[in-house]
């Protein structure tokens, strides 16, 4: 099987998990998968498509600068620029972007500390962290409507081959070494901030947790 | 394939997606999906089927003025005055009802406001609006039992080929171009009311939201 | 086809639908459907089966005082009383008792008024009642660990071929003249309840909620 | 048909079941089934895996130690001392780990009681219990990096052939005779802990519930 054919694959795999969640809603998100190092080139969704669906227009191959590597009348997604900053400063395989309601929650609660940290909970031996009481924290950046700014922003925080940032009221954008770890990584994300939530419900209501 | 039989397709599959995700409880909810423009002529839900199945009794063909338009026992679902009201005003080429809680509570903590206002949401892009700090407000009407009374209050909200309404404490109405955008924009009313809700809630309990 | 294999498909495929929600947590629940009138005979939930499977030990045939009507190793639910009590009295062809979070709520809220009263809902038309602000009741009765005392105090709640009796911290029990009915009122009151849950958590922080 | 496949066929029942709940969130979570009594060897989850997929490599046979019991290259869940303990100290035959928002949050919010008490629920009759009023506890134990650690307190609590432990901010492991009771066992727990939840919400809101 040709190297494109496997990662294709590979993404509508958790593209279908994903959606299966219904993580997608109103055609929101987009996910990448890397196909080759040199020249670099990956898989990105193909903009404004219903990402329930499974078709062979989902996505299309890009190159290093995230225009077309192919001939194709597909547009890649509005926001490839933050994948293309994720594959050039690091050795990640893959990326996802995901909106969900208690993502964009968090990022609202904790916007003013630029960061929410996470501890005491052991979803966090997910991120290969193994140490008592271990915290983990995940930056929170400013929305910015053009898309180049955003990147821009973005890109500051992108100093590993695994990572993870939240945009204020839009999203998380989590990336790894393979599909299989950024999606790991993704559900314990989506678990702390679930978790979170409820927890400072019940932390205000005068219940003593955290 | 035939016209009729085209659209009917295209409007079961977005009823199986809705259905999918439980938001026709109790047989409510109703769906069209315009056939032809002149003479006007849309398929609409069966009067009290449920809509969790599939069958070939769950579409009628009506007219413009929302009676029958081909020998059948089927009665068109009883508030098809609504879809005429859109379909005659418009070009709007489907339209989607359904009731869920979070929409219903939306309805009703904003009721005495004559509308719900959004800002500062990434998923406002889905109704193709990309300025920074975009608002999008959903005009609210009172509920009225009788259906020429309450398609007349709606129609006065009716000014666009895309749009939205919701009933209060009765659920949203949402019409667009095709059954593809108009899926797409109540998925993206639906996180909007999900999103608030909790919102809501993390505000009153003294979080720094909003 | 014969009548019972006929009913006893429609039960399984309401029992399907029902687990497909995961209202049967813990092998709770039970469902029936009328068979035969004279004798009364019914189909039954076996005691003690996971409901998310389908299998032919899942119903047993009763007869008018519960005890199996068939030579069988199955124990027909040890909630069966209630269910003659249903058929006894009333022209009902189906009972469905489920257990969810919510209605177990609801019976505990309001337990000191002996029922729970909703209003100004457009859900409400499910069961058939088309005014304008018309309000629906639901009676709650204390919970007892004996059958019989149970299905006594139940049975002066049943007084109509269709009707719902909420058992505090216990489920509420549906019945009607078909499955089709009773799974529409079912889904109508735990809509009803979900709603009124979460209004009561935004009313109490304040919002203008009811 | 061997009993080994026998045993895997039942787990892997289970796990598909409960991954359809996304209950092992970030490849959490892990499960085992007794396979023989003497020598001690059963079947447990390997580590790192998807539970959300049904492969060859999900289980492997361990022995009374919970080391490997055959020729493999998978490695057994980290967590399997915790399984040695009870297949060790009773006559248990299946064992589930899961960690959900919910039991987290009940294994916080009574963590200085070092246990979770609950009573006036029907659904505890699932435990076998059916007395009037019964009450039923679940102990919760610090967290531990170090299993062995862990594994020893555990064991503190592993004194009958059913029972349940939640592991502070770490999940519930229940264990019980077979896959069916012990299925039923955490379904019942998680009903009690989600119900809870939101009854304490609704308690401190000032509603008369409890």
């Amino acid at each position: 099987m040709s190297l494109v054919v496997q990662k294709w694959n590979e993404l509508a795999e958790v593209k279908a998990e994903l959606a299966a969640r219904d993580w997608f809603f109103a055609t929101s998100g987009n996910l990448s998968i890397k196909v080759t190092n040199d020249p670099l080139t990956f898989l990105v969704t193909a903009s404004g498509k219903d990402k329930r669906k499974q078709t062979d227009e989902d996505f299309l191959l890009v190159d290093g600068d995230g225009n077309p590597a192919e001939d194709t009348h597909l547009k890649p997604s509005a926001e490839t620029l933050l994948h293309v900053e994720i594959y050039r400063r690091t050795k990640a395989g893959c990326v996802l972007h995901v909106h969900t309601v208690d993502n964009n929650l968090i990022s609202d609660v904790y916007a003013q500390n630029g960061e929410a940290v996470f501890s005491g909970q052991e979803i966090i031996k997910a991120f290969g962290i193994w140490e008592e009481n271990a915290a983990v924290r995940i930056p929170i950046i400013d929305n910015d409507a053009d898309i180049p700014t955003l990147a821009a922003k973005f890109a500051k925080h992108v100093d590993g081959d695994t990572g993870a940032v939240l945009i204020h009221n839009h999203g998380i954008t989590v990336w790894g070494r393979d599909a299989f770890e950024v999606k790991k990584h993704l559900e314990a994300w989506e678990f702390l901030f679930r978790w979170q939530v409820k927890r400072l419900l019940l932390q205000r209501a005068g219940l003593p947790v955290g």
